[in-house]
């Protein structure tokens, strides 16, 4: 079953102003939908990232796979790493780690490698679970993913969300986001506020909702003291605390002090990290991403890896559509060392999906896994044609979660470590 | 598609008198071959161990994997954990390591898991490789495994390969190997002689093959000064020197001076062991084995983990058939970073194979990677019905390499080290 033909669509689709450590989410998130079509008539779903640089690598790689086999994900896997020729791409916003060459390669090969996935499953007639090993969950739970987010785009209405920039607008979201999805646990998005602020927000949440597992992350803006000084206030509330400091060297003596595991997805991003994490015991927990780390197969021997070293295993989100969640729903439900409920942006932007709604749903805080062929999602073509029109006309081309930032507050920078 | 029926068949093939740091080789060696059954006609190989410990365990689990469809390998596994119940296995010869719980559930778990390859690539119309993530190399290059041998089974006939208990012996065994197989790399099983008789072996085959890699094992026979003794005396001769002393720290402080990557497939023979010896740096290649470490799917996470801890990799062989041979084969050429040609037995026991003749052969010291559905062998009912005669008759239940030696030498013990 070969590959005829491979279709990349840029889309964009709106975002409300998410605040973060690198400033806020503009109006529009972009994204990359990937469709790979096959001799034998089936097709297959992959959806990345859709900053600039990297369409332009998906786009120059497509063309040197069509006429592989979709079995051949190793040959595939190397002529990706032949056609981006030893160069890293970069990723500006910097919330995901600073790109290699080697996760150059794993974040361009995903989208591709994810299609296959779903074209084998179509073909066989098997949901992708079944392919990766057989689901061990019928549903996986993911987390209410909470922000600080300002009321609204300035110049704009306020959204639907409101604003939440102190602990009981925080309660206040993360009650909305439980009453309709059900989630059991939390994350709530630091880095935005002094940390004693941050650290008011979690007990505040611990206040609210006694029982569920709670963390924060605030993307590497702590320095080192400042990150013990966190963890030890908040010993005992949080499961586990994400990227609090810079680094790997950073991370390791955070996490010889902090009561609770550290976690990251920012500094263990490639497989060539692992070995020097490991080496100074910088993490205790891994949050994986299929769209990091070469797709599911490569997710899966992440996932062993992590198991053999002890390590916890959680996975991350971007803002994200429907295909994304379908490949992320299969891999964990595959995967039986996936210890914690997965991060989604899915509720923040599920209005402007580009699949078929009625595939995947949230019960009780979790997705249960679709059980029908390939990953189990259909583009829905109208809402394609709508995004890739939103792709061209939002005059966005690159996440730029700063320089939106400075456009209200010119003094604005991007510190690391902030406090 | 899924599993109602395992059967589990004892064979004894004929073995001649391998010597190791063990003792010798018994006249029959065990093994077991599992057939599983599915709802859809559809049927798979494995083949494992034939010891009587491990035969019954074989056969406790096979009833309760009876029911689940064949892609549930995450749940298989966890079904053979459940009913082995945390009791680790033996292995009495102590040439594959100390048996762990982990370790056992593995051992147990893999001819099974293979079937469901096997079956999963019939059903598809696909071989195995393809499974895996596609071949990387269209044949798998085996090294020609030389053994100090006797000239016969004392009392019976010399066999047809006679006696190899000196360097031109040993050089003798490698020309005829090669001249019958194409083998471009070479592997002495050491152990037996005297470190210096050893070395002079290898100078001798250095001398006969300029230019063919060469490994030496002898399975932990010696102390770590001997160790250190013999690397250096092999420096720039071996590609490796495989389990020369015992033990993860034996390892370390012999790898901390050997100028050549030591190898093992006694020490690091399950998932646990890898976090101890990448922290000392004990092996700098691991001998990957599919019937010890959980079958495919779980050798090729081993693989992956090599891959990103830096540790080469290679494969290890005990004596085996035809249906191991495809599974090995398969395996390894879907195994990008599998760098070294892979350990076989076959040339000692392919007269005696279970599966007919023909889908395996070997090419310049290769195998082609079987093209046809699933494993691409067949059962020769005829070949396996005289091989479960002889595991009837044959009066062997358990691999015994030093009671064997001690029938002819009531003096000789097994010593580790023995220099
Ligand atoms: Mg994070
Ligand atoms: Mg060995």
């Amino acid at each position: 079953m070969r590959i005829t033909d491979i279709t990349i669509t840029p889309v964009a689709f709106r975002d409300p102003p998410l605040l973060n450590s690198a400033g806020v989410h503009e109006p529009w998130a972009l994204r990359s939908i990937v469709e790979v079509h096959t001799d034998e008539g089936v097709s297959g779903l992959g959806e990345s990232y859709g900053d600039i640089g990297h369409l332009d690598r998906l786009s120059r790689v497509a063309p040197a796979l069509v006429g592989l086999d979709v079995h051949q994900l190793n040959v595939m896997h190397r002529r990706v790493a032949e056609v981006l020729g030893g160069k890293s791409g970069d990723d500006r916003h910097g919330l995901t780690g600073k790109l290699t060459v080697e996760g150059t390669v794993d974040r361009v090969f995903s989208p591709f490698e994810v299609a296959t996935w779903d074209i084998r499953g179509k073909a066989l007639g098997r949901p992708v679970s079944d392919l990766l090993g057989g689901a061990v969950r019928d549903a996986v739970p993911y987390s209410a993913y909470l922000f600080y987010k300002w009321a609204g785009h300035p110049g704009a209405e306020p959204d639907q969300w409101g604003e939440a920039v102190d602990p009981a607008g925080i309660v206040a979201q993360a009650e909305r986001l439980i009453a309709e999805y059900g989630f059991g646990s939390i994350k709530l998005k630091g880095g935005v506020f002094p940390p004693d602020e941050e650290i008011a927000a979690i007990h505040a949440l611990r206040e609210a909702f006694p029982t569920l597992p709670l963390r924060l992350d605030p993307n590497a803006a702590w320095s080192v003291e400042t990150s013990i000084r966190v963890a030890e206030a908040l010993d005992g509330v949080v499961e586990y605390l994400e990227d609090p400091t810079e680094g790997i060297p950073g991370l390791s003596e955070v996490a010889a002090k902090a009561p609770m595991p550290l976690a990251t997805n920012m500094y263990v991003v490639a497989f060539e990290h692992i070995a020097p994490s490991v080496a100074v015991d910088a993490v205790q927990v891994v949050l994986s991403d299929h769209h990091y780390w070469g797709g599911l197969s490569r997710s899966r021997n992440l996932a062993s890896t992590c198991e053999t070293f002890g390590i916890g295993l959680s996975m991350h989100s971007n803002s994200h559509l429907g295909i994304s969640l379908a490949a992320m729903t299969h891999l964990a439900a595959a995967t039986p060392n996936l210890s914690y409920a997965c991060d989604t942006h899915y509720p923040w932007n599920r209005e402007d999906d580009v699949v078929l709604p009625g595939a995947l749903t949230f019960v009780d805080g979790a997705v249960p896994v679709p059980t029908t062929p390939g990953l189990g999602v259909e583009l829905d073509r109208d809402a394609l044609a709508r995004l890739a029109e939103n792709y061209r006309t939002c005059g966005i081309v690159q996440r730029d979660d700063t320089g939106y930032m400075q456009k209200f507050d010119p003094t604005y920078e991007r510190l690391r470590p902030r406090w």
